[in-house]
């Protein structure tokens, strides 16, 4: 997967040198290109923004250096890899989920431009096919944002994550809350590890992470419970949880 | 305002340095202290992480060097400043939003706790006052989902966004998307400004603005309008878009 990144301040992505993301484009599994729309600005002062028309605080980044950056990167790509998404970050656009990061990692390639500033000449969106919101919040540049969409994405890239860290256990990849996990030692600072977990026997074990993770996903994220495809021994257990919860004396 | 942040990638938040949290330090106004815990192990490897009790795939942060680390912060800051709201990263947390930074803007001391690996020791919970998420997707470490909420928080910050950059502006600071924006040239690559926008009729413009701002977030975030304090003005405007929407010939 090749990941094209347009932004005013390339230096900010030393971090994903230290992150997956490094280690993915050691082993050529992604490769990662980050250019600096600047250089292709054709105002004599290298200015990339302009003040709005119509009036108004704040400058806009303009279209014509996005647009000469993605046409360059286009030649660049020829012959290689088909042009893929190409995405704009906006807190107007598509909410950014584990869905949406699975659908990115079956991508050949993959473009995200970075704005700046107060916002961007409306013209930009011609160039996007996906326009992505990490959340309901406003950040001074997409930088950060293209690292964490990068970031989720790339570990859905076949091949990325190792024995030492799998998909498969995360929060939401089974629609529900991970349960609570516990390392050595087994008493620190007087807590102590719920015997369940030291007592050898797996299938316990295994039961009472399965029902503290319904509990969980119960008490703090309900509204997953109403899409997670649940086992009908999942449904039996949250039967009994809320039970548990509405008559708090059947606690056990 | 002093912000905390427990990492085992210290190296990740150089991108603060060219952001506004970069400018904020350099103004005196938030001071930044990013805390390497590997350093507060007593594990003669320095290690930091271990596996599961009851086992199971991946490794989890330990607890000792997290709450010796935060010994060590309490220390430091010992007179100088409260301590503070501290807030660790996870799927499960209270979902990061506008209100959520700018509610965390009024403190005097944030700590973060960046995990990694698989999760983290659930003791290390007793420590947080926060439990906070960016959104339903994973990320291989906490750094970046910090640094997301730094950004975003320290934008709240009194004093910080100056002139170019006003947070009163953005989507969803008045519960709405915002409008479109264009700078120069007025054409570019035969993609025209809407002609009002360079009519000079202010009044025209501002409900021009008004009317595409309200029109943006009843077709893409429809969810918004449920809760944005809309005047008398904008509640007329709306039931008119919504008839264009249901008879498109009154389209203008």
């Amino acid at each position: 997967m090749r990941i094209d990144i347009l932004s005013l301040f390339p230096n900010m992505f030393a971090p994903m040198q230290e992150s997956i993301v490094g280690n993915a484009q050691a082993d050529g599994l992604v490769d990662v290109h980050v250019t600096d729309f600047r250089q292709f600005t054709t105002d004599k002062h290298n200015h990339v923004d302009d003040a709005p028309f119509g009036g108004g605080a704040g400058m806009l980044l303009q279209a014509q250096p996005i647009f000469d950056a993605m046409d360059h990167i286009e030649q660049e790509i020829a012959g290689q890899v088909p042009k893929g998404r190409v995405i704009l970050l906006d807190p107007a656009g598509r909410k950014f989920d584990q869905d949406y990061a699975m659908e990115l990692a079956q991508e050949e390639h993959l473009t995200f431009i970075c704005g700046h500033y107060e916002g961007y000449d409306e013209r930009i969106r011609e160039l996007v096919t996906d326009e992505a919101s990490l959340g309901d919040y406003v950040l001074t540049g997409g930088e950060l944002a293209a690292m964490v969409m990068v970031d989720a994405t790339v570990r859905f890239v076949p091949g990325i994550l190792g024995n030492h860290e799998s998909a498969s256990g995360d929060s939401f990849s089974n629609g529900l809350l991970e349960y609570p996990q516990y390392t050595r030692p087994a008493d620190f600072r007087g807590m102590k590890v719920p015997e369940v977990l030291t007592s050898g026997n797996h299938q316990k074990i295994a039961e009472w992470r399965m029902k503290e993770s319904l509990r969980r996903t119960l008490l703090r994220r309900p509204d997953l419970l109403e899409t997670a495809p649940l086992t009908r021994e999942q449904q039996i257990m949250l039967q009994d949880l809320k039970l548990e919860y509405e008559n708090p004396d059947l606690a056990d």
